[in-house]
């Protein structure tokens, strides 16, 4: 390993001093070339220049060096291993599948290879496997799996015969000069062409939506348009397929429309989907997974197509949304796992190299973004990754600052969001967004909480595991729309046993929250509140949730308010999704002999119930331990409360849930109703020095000193006496209006939504 | 931070030159002390002369100078927050408690830094401290907490107490000198005479024994009396209290025989629990909490009482047993949690220093030892911690490799044992050890696995939270005994639902498995077999455990064989205690609509099932997921046998225990019987990537193609169609002895206990 590790630097150096040598005598033919064929090859996404440009650095920049070098290891691989184009046969997870995957994703690298080592032998390679997929693809029938709304050829949906060709399209353009115009013909004619077609005109159905899918559809129809110069090409891509119109009712497999407004294109898949501030509407885990095709399209655009200025569009939304999904991320760099989100993903997927890199080059050059790219410990093998690994070397890096940060939802940022409160360790993700299209949950006013990264109250993300075949072939599980999807499966409130909306995404897909405010200026203080109504029927929710930091406590803790107004008398579930193990309470529970299923329908049927309590206590406090750290919840609750520890798992045949625990407040016939909480991490333990340290709670009482239909005041008594005051405007939410209320025969006057002090 | 930490090396290289000034100017008056004053002040564990040549290395070695400034930074701290010695109240949590044991720990490290900074602040405080224990000492009851067997005065248990005296006694010989002799006398005569009188003569039932506890009290009596040099508490120290026998069958509060057999004091507490091979019978947790005692008595012994050879004491098993413990680590240098062990306790642990400080000086300068002492980042400030602090400055450091070991039991080494088999990153910790006191488990046979530090099949560990006052105090907890302790808590065989030796420990302190063999040699095939015959009555179970190294898989994968004979038919159940999701299985299973326990006693009224399956696979297989590797069960079934899925967790009131996953294969009505399975770890799924590697089984078969009274020969036939034997004799277990025999039609011939090819 070090041998060959050696070796390659040191041909890179000889590369690097070869091409340094050619540069000059080569320089008068090279502009010849560059003025006399306009769109010369490469120039989708490496061109002409860039590669100039890089191979002018090879073995200067650490980082760029080291990525080639892992690329050309792979590859040199795959080459050793040779060719295998396998007739279709299996989904995700299957040989099939995975080998064809492996294959795009190793044609576009060899391609690059080609063009930055000059080296024939990965041209070769490129053209070899394209002539393969030639002499398939012409007699390929339909995938013989039928369980997709739109069947590919080469995998079993078109999503992934889309993802094929935006990275061979980067293959083809890499090794378009070293093909004869009659092996280009062929390519086009019998495998570009078609592919493109059965993808677009042939599956409308994929092809012609807003939704992650489609945006792949266009960007490999527009890719390979711009490589082979097809107009007709490129205008399906941005526009859509001239003429077709699906029935705006129909759905697709997950559940979705499939085009209820009847837009398409890979513009209108832009102008949908990503609010004004960057915020994709099916939430980080889709936003990253479509990125990929709206960021290398659009740098191809970018390259090929200046005059349409696509970094600009809708006003510099597409590099906005870089910023937008890291911000979505938590200390580790994971994404929070919003909607049907699978954890684990994190930025350090290839995807957010791509975008990091091309925020960085085609964006403003925020140092920032060069600490994330040292991370992920990658760049692209292209001029944006050129850019940041130079960026790297003159050591302009600088950390990535996660702040308080609220994203609006909606094309035109009006249709509710997310809002992100960060206070020293701690980070709250409260969503007050829309539906979210099919991907999205039935949990609004839901949040998780975070502490450097680790859960502490989980949101469960989707009931999948994603190309691991054991687990029914690697896609969605039905426990995802059971369970997942449903409210209970969140930290929010759950009307009689009653998911929002019904659970019914026709209706969920017309309404959204309303941000009430959202303030994060103050250090102390930052406090974010939105209103849902139209969940349940004559029913208001408004809950505001803040983050303080006060001196007599350790770390800053959460205070949660949810204010529920309805005229009619409904039973309500608060779930709080805690990780951990049990510690204490202040209240006595009982637990059942045998684990039953505490209902039978929405998301209900999968919870255990481990115990229940009928409360008592003014505050009832329940304290648990998690990675060696201490976490207390405590709670106004009076004697028409109840408490119910669960866990999931019940109704899972197939062992397909997690068996992790929550505990419940349960209200029942409660009209207009307030829940307030605080949720407090502190202290630690070492199994090593066995030393615990700061393991209590330092609030010794939580009062709501004053609930009227305009104002709601709590009251938070710490164990070293102080107390403070919390006071939210229920009603006027402007940031100008001068409140004066009287608590307890004390005045209190101030200007804005809230009061704290 | 950063300026004090300068001011901080400032004064260290200022120190350290004024230091070298002195030392020729002071040579002949520091000569005529060390001459004139034999048992000159400090000698303990630092010694006059080790003080020396710690002043003149100041600055010098980076890991001394930064544990000498943690030192001093937790110190000033403490100086500055001021003293307090609280009236007794608390158990173990509690305030008076920790500050009690806060308080010993930083009067030890006042004493050090005392002597080696020779700043008289430092000697005051341990004054002014001693003074306040000794005004409250000598009219202070019993502690007012009933729980403990022998109770303290300062802690709820005499334990407490007697850690206290350990560290106390090194800050007192570090300000001998300091105090007036009236001063001295006071302290001696009010507080520690009186102290060491009430943990030896006024509680023989906790210091007259052979236990960790009383090893402890030992040294406490032992390190005073050298201190004070006090022939009679030295004398104690080391025999006991003279002329006290204690009821042999009484029992101390964990069940444990009290003493048993009348043996007693700090030599009779090395030579009994510790084996030849350094094994301390109650297993690596409580070897570690009482290997401080051992050793920080033993260097004072050494330094004061070198006549006593203490180090050389049974052969050397004092450094011996440090070996043996690091061998007891997994990967991550945490400690196999066997017995009453609590997960996560590791060789990061002081006591650990201690205990490489010690080996490394005082033993043969092993330079791996300097490897765990950079990863500990830390030494002692002492003699032993100048010793390895030298020895990493000067690049000795080598990596300590683990290798795979077998470690006898009992004061003879002939009481079963604890064998470990590591290949690659798979280790096995196979238990056929003697019953290890009254933290014993009753597991015979059992096993736990890991992969690089994590846990594949996992031994339960204690039901404790020590020090985790919400919890039961952070006592043992009733589940300790009901749970943990029971033989179906553990990865072995459990007949009749009743645990081995019927879970009584009277019977079970008696008896210990057997070795059959042990091979480590062979790096494609190591094995371990033991036997135990008096677990149950007229039943051996004789079990045969191997790591197999093996081109045709991705990993070394275990192959276990246990063989029952009996000639009556029973009930056996066999858990895997597996961590992780599970995937898939080969055989249909079913899920109950509500959990129950599986029973009512032994540790069966713990588990909920939470599916069964009769099975009728000649193999059935079970896949599951644990951070993102994959991990195949195989094990050969007939029609005669059940699987249960279970979760801990049933009849906990107070939530315990964890709710962790087994499987379970159950043979009904089976006399002489054998059970065989694999364990594979394979593959692995990256939730960044995606990608899901090598997510099935290599194992196409598993069959038993003899099984005799006299060998039992396994055959495993991988997916590439290769195959392996592995022949074991059950009888003849004898490196000499000369094996042949005929499997269909063809004859084996072997020397030796087993055939492998």
């Amino acid at each position: 390993m070090r041998i060959s590790q050696t070796c390659f630097f040191v041909s890179i150096l000889f590369l690097a001093l070869t091409f340094s040598c050619k540069e000059e005598t080569n320089l008068v033919s090279e502009n010849e070339d560059t003025a006399s064929t306009l769109g010369a090859h490469p120039k989708l996404i490496l061109t002409a220049q860039g590669v100039k440009d890089i191979r002018a650095q090879l073995g200067k920049l650490p980082i760029f060096d080291k990525a080639l070098q892992e690329v050309k290891e792979e590859v040199d691989a795959e080459i050793a291993f040779g060719i295998d184009t396998p007739i279709p046969v299996d989904y995700s997870g299957g040989y099939t599948h995975a080998r064809h995957k492996r294959n795009f994703l190793v044609l576009q690298k060899a391609g690059v290879l080609y063009q930055i080592l000059d080296d024939e032998k990965y041209a070769k390679y490129v053209k070899d496997m394209l002539m393969q997929y030639e002499a398939m693809y012409k007699t390929l029938p339909l995938h013989p799996k039928t369980r997709s709304y739109a069947r590919g050829k080469l995998f079993w949906q078109c999503l992934n015969d889309s993802n094929w060709l935006v990275y061979v399209s980067q293959a083809y353009d890499c090794v378009y000069n070293y093909l004869s115009e009659e092996e280009r013909n062929k390519l086009e004619t019998n495998l570009f062409k078609p592919f493109a077609d059965h993808i677009s005109i042939d599956s409308p159905q994929f092809y012609q939506r807003v939704h992650n899918h489609s945006t792949w559809g266009n960007a490999a129809v527009g890719m390979i348009g711009l490589v082979m110069n097809d107009q007709e090409l490129i205008d399906r891509a941005l526009y859509g397929i001239q003429g077709v119109n699906l029935d705006t009712k129909a759905k697709d497999d997950d559940g979705g429309f499939l085009n209820k407004d009847g837009k398409a294109g890979f513009l209108a898949n832009i102008e949908e989907p990503f609010s004004p501030d960057g915020y994709y509407t099916e939430g980080p885990y889709y936003q990253r997974y479509a990125m990929y095709p709206f960021l290398i399209f659009a740098e191809g655009l970018h390259n090929v197509r200046p005059d349409l200025k696509i970094f600009e569009y809708k006003d510099g939304v597409l590099l906005k949304s870089i910023n937008a999904l890291l911000n979505l991320s938590d200390a580790d760099g994971d994404f929070f796992p919003l909607n049907d989100g699978q954890k684990g993903m994190s930025y350090y997927t290839n995807a957010l190299v791509t975008a990091v890199d091309i925020s960085y080059h085609f964006g403003t050059q925020d140092p920032g973004l060069l600490s994330i790219a040292e991370k992920q410990n990658k760049v692209l093998l292209d001029d944006s990754g050129l850019a940041v690994a130079l960026g790297i070397k003159n050591g302009k890096a600088k950390p990535f600052n996660k702040k308080s940060i609220n994203l609006s939802d909606g094309p035109d940022g009006t249709q509710g969001g997310v809002g992100i409160l960060r206070s020293e360790d701690i980070e709250l993700v409260f969503k007050y967004a829309a539906q979210g299209s099919s991907h999205g949950h039935y949990d609004k006013l839901s949040y998780s909480l975070y502490e450097k990264g680790t859960e502490i109250l989980q949101d469960y993300g989707l009931a999948r595991f994603v190309n691991i075949e054991q687990k029914g072939g690697g896609n969605y599980l039905k426990e995802n729309k059971t369970w997942a999807k449903q409210t209970i499966a969140h930290n929010t409130i759950t009307q009689n046993e009653t998911s929002h909306f019904n659970g019914e995404y026709e209706i969920g897909s017309k309404n959204h929250s309303e941000l009430h405010y959202f303030s994060s200026e103050s250090e102390e203080f930052q406090v974010v509140s939105a209103i849902e109504k139209n969940a349940y029927p004559a029913t208001e929710m408004l809950r505001t949730m803040a983050i303080i930091k006060d001196e007599d406590f350790e770390k800053p803790y959460v205070l949660d308010i949810m204010k529920v107004t309805s005229k009619k008398a409904h039973q309500y579930d608060l779930p709080f999704y805690f990780m951990g193990q049990l510690l204490k309470t202040n209240f006595d529970y009982k637990t059942p002999e045998t684990l039953k299923a505490l209902g039978t329908k929405n998301g209900y049927q999968h919870l255990y119930v481990e115990g229940t309590a009928k409360l008592s206590e003014a505050n009832s406090k329940i304290a648990w331990l998690h990675e060696n750290k201490f976490y207390t919840a405590t709670s106004v609750t009076s004697n028409n409360d109840e408490l119910l520890f669960t866990r999931i798992g019940a109704n899972d045949p197939e062992f397909n849930l997690r068996r992790e625990a929550a505990f419940m407040l349960r209200r029942k016939n409660a009209a207009n109703t307030l829940f307030v909480s605080t949720i407090e991490s502190h202290g630690s333990y070492s199994p090593v020095s066995e030393f615990a340290l700061n393991s209590n709670s330092s609030i010794k009482e939580l009062k709501v000193v004053l609930d009227t239909e305009a104002y709601t005041a709590i009251e938070i008594v710490n164990v070293n006496g102080n107390s403070k005051l919390f006071i939210t405007a229920n009603t006027t939410t402007t940031k100008e209006a001068t409140h004066t209320i009287k608590i307890n025969n004390k005045n209190y006057t101030w200007v804005g939504s809230y009061y704290f002090k």
